[in-house]
């Protein structure tokens, strides 16, 4: 029987995980009902379409994190203001629904004044993280479309910084003049590592050397392998350069995607930093059913 | 009546004018029959499409530059190697026509080994510019999709450096996360010049700086037409912080877009560097002009 959802709704997918009092997860569901392509009036259908079938006769709590609580989501769910501790079911926004079997709460995001910064969704992650390792004090990296480098100290959030790496290299390896020579989908380490250890040795001219991808494509025959790889590293080595007062001798936990927390690893072992890698399903699923157990606590 | 037409065909558009043997304009057209619409075989039609009535009984030569050279345009006109001088009629390439009317000539690009780099159609700029001011020594810009930096000493193209500045822009401003806070058309001097000041006095974390431009847009109501000015200082100013070892202390001159223009200058007269500005298709048609000059000494 499903006692409550967890619910991952992001600008591009919709996860759902059919869970019981205890934590444990029946089933798990998603589709591309993204953030992005629904209007206010779209969510609660687009919920019951994916896990209608789930609900019981009673009332169902549905626990959700992530863009949904964006001004253009479901209901805006107010960022919470840095330092403070990944914000709970207490700072949740509790959405009302036509379907009266339904009990939503939004989990709002986090935001940073100097420099301004946001994060919505990663917040759970870190919540669950943290409720995971509850002695955590270091860094925790978030790679991704936006990837986040966050300060964690005494069970709070208390600085973090959004770096467009991600963002950057899919759109200049897919739509830009270099979506030509950096066509490949393979991964070559060597030139990962070198691209990395040239960005991070002159951050400057990021510009130049993505230019100079296509030429050497154009000149010397560059493989698309390499090219796509090299793309990568001078993103991120770039980004690793920036993001040095964060990591220089710290301890950094990856949350996030397999492929691309190995490559981010890869950079920062180069750099003589040990890194922890997790599960970043788990920890949203952990960061959800923190939020259902402090719910449990206030309703009983 | 017609003696020659000069040819301008870059990725995105086709231009032509109509030449006496003096240099004179007498009919100039265009359209958006780029080298990227083409196939091999749709060169040809395409200038008969535009111009094909200005065309005599006899042959009329056609002097072309541009991405029509590249080995996916017309045909492929090799690139000279720096240091050279802007290639003239003596590299072009001569392409065979159905049309027994058309004598067409493609001029080359400029190709640099280390750093690996390529320019087709500036070089074309650069003679035109030459042509006017044989004296020149110092540094010409030609901001665009792909800026262009190159030093020019003793009539010579003696290195150059390619910035995807203008691309980057275009991509970030109109398809990431930015095009929801940078959407203003509008241009904020102050903000600019913050931007340059902020960007040149540490490049390393661009692309953060680029996801603040968000939050402020989300946090603060940042203004769209700041945001967007913003967005183009950051990624101007990163690129004069890495091209300072061409400008510094140069006499510079800059050849593009007049807006475009507009910024650069006034983002060097912020470091206390005098421009000189030009007028860009003038010095286009000044280096088709030179190679139609030169074409006729060698078949007199």
């Amino acid at each position: 029987m499903t006692d409550w959802l967890a619910v991952d709704w992001g600008t591009s997918h919709l996860r759902v995980w059919a869970m019981t009092q205890s934590g444990t997860v029946q089933t798990r569901r998603g589709n591309d009902a993204g953030m992005g392509t629904l209007s206010r009036d779209g969510f609660e259908p687009a919920l019951l379409d994916l896990a209608g079938d789930l609900l019981g006769t009673g009332k169902t709590p549905v626990i959700v994190c992530g863009m949904a609580g964006s001004r253009q989501g479901w209901a805006e769910a107010k960022y919470v203001a840095a330092p403070c501790t990944p914000p709970g079911i207490d700072r949740a926004t509790h959405v009302p629904t036509r379907e009266p079997r339904l009990s939503v709460h939004i989990l709002p995001g986090v935001k940073q004044t100097n420099p301004a910064d946001v994060m919505r969704g990663e917040e759970t992650q870190i919540a669950g993280f943290l409720a995971l390792n509850p002695k955590f004090d270091g860094v925790i990296c978030l790679p991704g479309t936006h990837t986040k480098w966050v300060h964690i100290s005494a069970g709070e959030i208390v600085s973090f910084r959004t770096f467009m790496t991600g963002e950057m290299f899919a759109l200049l390896s897919q739509q830009s003049v270099l979506r030509h020579t950096a066509s490949g989908d393979g991964w070559d380490a060597t030139a990962f590592a070198d691209a990395i250890s040239t960005a991070m040795s002159n951050t400057s001219d990021l510009a130049a050397r993505l230019f100079s991808i296509r030429a050497e494509g154009l000149l010397n025959n560059l493989h698309a392998d390499q090219a796509r790889t090299r793309l990568s590293g001078l993103l991120i080595g770039a980004e690793l350069a920036a993001a040095r007062p964060y990591w220089l001798g710290q301890h950094v936990a990856l949350i996030g995607d397999d492929k691309l927390c190995k490559a981010y690893a890869d950079a920062l072992g180069a750099q003589g930093l040990p890194v922890e890698r997790t599960d970043a399903e788990r920890m949203t699923l952990e960061g959800l059913k923190a939020a259902y157990a402090a719910l449990r606590e206030t309703t009983q």
